[in-house]
């Protein structure tokens, strides 16, 4: 169960509201590669967990609530940079400042509004669990399966995205309040990529995890077809590279090449049945 | 552009038809761990690939061309086990033999027809863009960064998921010649594993690579939360491990714990603007 | 069963043709506040509606019918505000008196196909079921319980949000037309609000009809935690006002406060399954 | 900001796994009634919420932090449902005790696999966002409209039909455990109701809150059709009741009975654009 | 704007209430190939008709109208099929005599709680706007392009789509109402094809409107490429037919086939950006 | 199975990107008229095709391969066109001269933004499977129903509103290179129009295809109610075509006038279970 603090894990200041910004940062908060993912994939491993000891539910646990608080600084970094979004006609006029020196004037009404729609419209100039592009946040997103290697595959997965994301919004970003608390979120982002890289340590890297799950037995696959790189071009040529020779990454093999071409033949599937919905023609 | 050959990749072969194993099938098909998710996720990877050489294009290219060979397979898979499924109600008697003696006889018809609803009203017998549960696949799924590192760890977590998925399948499926499959394709995710390894292990493997992106200059981080594993009990306890000291995976600093507690203050968004559809009582 | 008239509810006009606008119209159609939900969420309670009497049943077609027509004359103002909308390159130029006197001139083209996309694209100029970020509406957004006072609470919260939006698109219209047309809207909405909550005043107010559903006796819920406000804060305050102390609003108790804290035990769930394709590790 | 405790916020104990009750349950996680929605839907508007003091951002900040510890015990309560879940054909046999005696035997492996598709493929036995029918949670029905009269409503409309979904779990439930579970859930929702219902009587009640906004003029809505039933039926009946005369629920107005007319004309779109990808024939 | 009556359109009557087959109704209702997506896709091809005359516009709206009368027979229909579904516990015994008959007993309760989940669970033993594996309806399947021809293709795309999921409700149907309904239904989905291939006749039909749009100069696309068939084969082999020689179906021009070559070069996108959250290793 | 050539299926070149068209393309690639659509859904109908021969599932494979290197044309175009978006707050500046010389100057930098919010954050500056708007394809929009008439109707739609699309992006097109890209693809859709217009004539054309399906004998349908145009209009008045009298289309019938009124009667469907969660008020 949970407990909450009404201050912030983190300063969120706004000098300058820039609602074309707010949008951007609504990625963060409702992208794929958001906070809401992260913290409800970290939720769900953790209240899925199955292991002979509780160790990384508890971890787990610890990185989920964390993320709460960063989807909080999110929202209220949103929130801010709409405070002056115009809500009405009135405001188009020349008269009002800092839109003006925001926008750069002129035909600033439509560009907001077009730039920020459902925030003003359904939001009321705040955010929402959706992307930059106004899409809510689709919860199969979240990557659960049930192995922990995997996840922890995922997790690296999302905060490598998530820290791209950042750095791209600390790339836009004019308010230095706003730089401020991106230069914290990239911090963090690190820090997570590093902490689901150390569990994978931990578990034994990658001799001890791969493949993943390793705990069908791998003489059970085609072991003709587990560690060849197939080719797919129709003139045969293919990039060399780390995955055409030498050991495998898991050194339970060694590369080779497969010049692709079926193994199996074409399929027959015969006429349609005559109940089946499908035309005369089919059911032969 | 692409070419196609009649046959497919390796045989698909169903002995028994299996209408709620055809079910199944359908999360490899359009699940977030299936086919159609890697196939296009090497597309989108390979079309938007920018780099000083074309390599990592030419390679994504290959396997993305292979893995269409895997959503036909199993496509061509669950049509197959959807031979005998009942598509009126003349089959319910005792006398549908197949059907009987794969579902145990007595309220077959309604149970089959539980489990495969759209794969007989909408797809007609076929396999279908979606999950076992007949939700249809959401493309956002297709991760695509524009960070190579990133992308070959979203490869690695896809290929760990749909080796998951695979050897779940195997697991629960009845028939030879679909046992013989999946031990294909699970053969084909560990190379596919490994082959998304290598790339990183190419790049300069962990103290390369990360934090990723590495572009970014680390020391614009927040230099005092990179390292540090937050802790969010009440009780400040928290479970040690290679995420709490020690060098860091990436070899650039110490893993150190931080009894977190909240570093900003209380946010003041202040009263709701007059035109902005809110409630008297808001504005104040 | 249904019939039509090819007149409009009420007067649709549009004078000065505004492409921005019509996005922001889109909300009202296809936006979760918007008209296809009410209208299809009273068609959908009335359908399923089960009562002793047809009553209620009755009056939801009534309601439900009038907003296909709200409907219509939102899809008739995107229409006209898109009439001189660019479809080509050709209009860029000064002489687009029309779209430079509305949007100012300058960059036009993009910042018009920027704001209305898919109307252009997709739907040749014309409104399209979704909402102003061009997000298409999703059903599951029809809430209707089979309770009928859950379900008229679903209706007024509906009629709420409707009516903020309505008035924040009033705010922002330009057209004396349409705010004509917003102004009778606005007044439908207001009549709609009245209408539900005049149904569960009729269903015999609060007392009578909470808590929802009635008819699970309330004796068999925990009755040491049906009117504690829980105070989740680590520091132990949290805001006093109505829901602290006093009677409660059913009358069937009164409020108290709980310091939240655990009433069960931290879960065990315990090694996962050797067949689940979880790791190794994990069996245990 | 925030913190957990490892514990449960209420014991959550099952004596007989049923895997088909773990996929009813997954509707109060991820249904548009489940808790992922309240949790969400009281964030978001705490974090948005514009007032002149902050009392309702605190007030809601205490509901969603509770929330979350109660996906955490629906969380566990279907995992724990999900411990004897088949994952392999060879428990299909008789040998399998308790799934035999849970399920009544015979065709049980695929009942049960049908019933709990991505429980099992997906998650590995666990919990996940997602709705009874495997529909994965979409952020859009999180309803924060910047109004607060309009999101207690939407407020009381979530925990209506939030305690409907549980009184029907309950009725279904066949462990004492998950009883009890359920009728604690019970609880805390009939507490819920009280406490928006009892921010909108703090906020001075129906003649103070509403219409929803309060914030526009009324004088500025359509006075002749604010208060009048449309009756739209062809026949001219329709169904009296408190709606259709006497005072107005907010004591604004009368209530009359209106029979509806086209109040407009019928609307003219006129010719399609040549450039626009119209028909020849459209362009006339 | 509408009316409505409070009859239904065609007599619909269910002498054996059958839950699964409610359940598959519902891909009547919200399916792809639904009522509620011809409904609205006439709806929104009506309103946002443009053309010389009303007259498309006032066929659509006919049309449209009749379709809800359809929705309205469908979410009857589930609802009566549903008045026997088990909603509680004690219903599993013997002494249910329906639920028995109907189900074959046993293991009556999980199988139809399976089943039917949300039309139990979310929507109380009623009809909802969703398909019958509970996928809610997505208005992003109502297509209306804006050119007449296009659409009219997309009507009877819907019908034919349509006929064929109602004549398999038909042959999975036990009930005698049910039928009858269906026989109507059927009935009606055979009007509308001809309806709208009627139109495409009126408009001049294959010559006259040929290739869609027509309104584009023919001579502007690549005269080298718009008769030929791709033949894609890597063995250059490709199935004869009536597309493959002859004169087109427009009779524009002659089919020929082409062996399918690259055209065009590889592409070189370059380097990434420096600031574009990329790799170093990219940048190059 | 299938392989690749690393070039394209014809030239793609941008001379001056222009990212404002980079979005619009976007709905080629994953709007619901896009060219992932119409890739997708031949494969599905190939790899479903039931059929005395495999005629139909060959030519399905032909252009379904061939559609995968026009998603790779357009990917390629989209990431062309982004070549000099920013992905900084420096080049806001003056000294952008690309940038400048595109958009106008000025506020550049957010309108850019708010057009391709996605394609920056998410993609990094390359095309995404989603539409113009940023909403990604959703798959329920492969139709393949089993019944082949029905398929080549939904593929007619397909390609008709897929050229409507091409030809509105050719007229938006300001670039040399990009409306040759285009040309080429208006010249495919016009084929693939022929194409699959060719395969209904060959099945013997309306007469011998109509209804769809053909295989349901037409007497089980409502012979009052398959060939009369239903008029709904409350005055009676209705627009005379070709679909009000004369022979129809399939030379089954005669086109009459149906005036519109109900068949059936109110449907009662009586008080609710006390067990169902419905108020006690409905229970009566």
């Amino acid at each position: 169960m949970y407990y909450h603090d009404r201050r912030l894990q983190y300063p969120v200041t706004v000098e300058k509201p820039d609602p074309a910004f707010a949008r951007m940062l609504q990625q963060a908060i409702g992208g794929v590669e958001g906070e809401i993912r992260v913290c409800m994939q970290y939720f769900f491993q953790a209240w899925g967990n199955r292991a002979p000891t509780p160790k990384y539910r508890d971890m787990l646990l610890h990185t989920a609530t964390e993320e709460i608080g960063h989807i909080e600084m999110l929202a209220t970094a949103v929130a801010l940079n709409l405070e002056t979004a115009p809500a009405s006609l009135q405001e188009e006029g020349a008269g009002d400042g800092i839109v003006g020196a925001v926008m750069g004037g002129g035909n600033a009404r439509h560009e907001i509004e077009g730039l920020i729609h459902k925030n003003l419209l359904s939001g009321g100039l705040a955010a929402m669990p959706m992307d930059s592009d106004g899409v809510p946040f689709n919860m199969s997103h979240i990557y659960a399966s049930g192995n922990v290697a995997a996840d922890m595959y995922c997790n690296v997965a999302a905060e490598s995205t998530g820290r791209v994301l950042a750095v791209r919004l600390f790339n836009a970003a004019h308010d230095e309040g706003m730089r401020k608390m991106l230069h914290y979120m990239i911090a963090r982002d690190t820090m997570h990529q590093q902490q689901w890289l150390a569990v994978l340590e931990e578990l034994g890297g990658p001799s001890a995890n791969l493949p993943i799950p390793n705990s069908f037995p791998q003489e059970m696959e085609d072991q003709a077809n587990n560690y060849n790189f197939y080719a797919t071009s129709v003139d045969g040529t293919f990039p060399e590279g780390r995955w055409t020779d030498g050991p495998t990454v898991d050194g339970h093999g060694e590369f080779t090449v497969f010049q692709n071409k079926p193994l199996g033949e074409e399929p027959i599937l015969g006429p349609a049945r005559p109940d089946s919905g499908a035309q005369d023609q089919q059911i032969g």
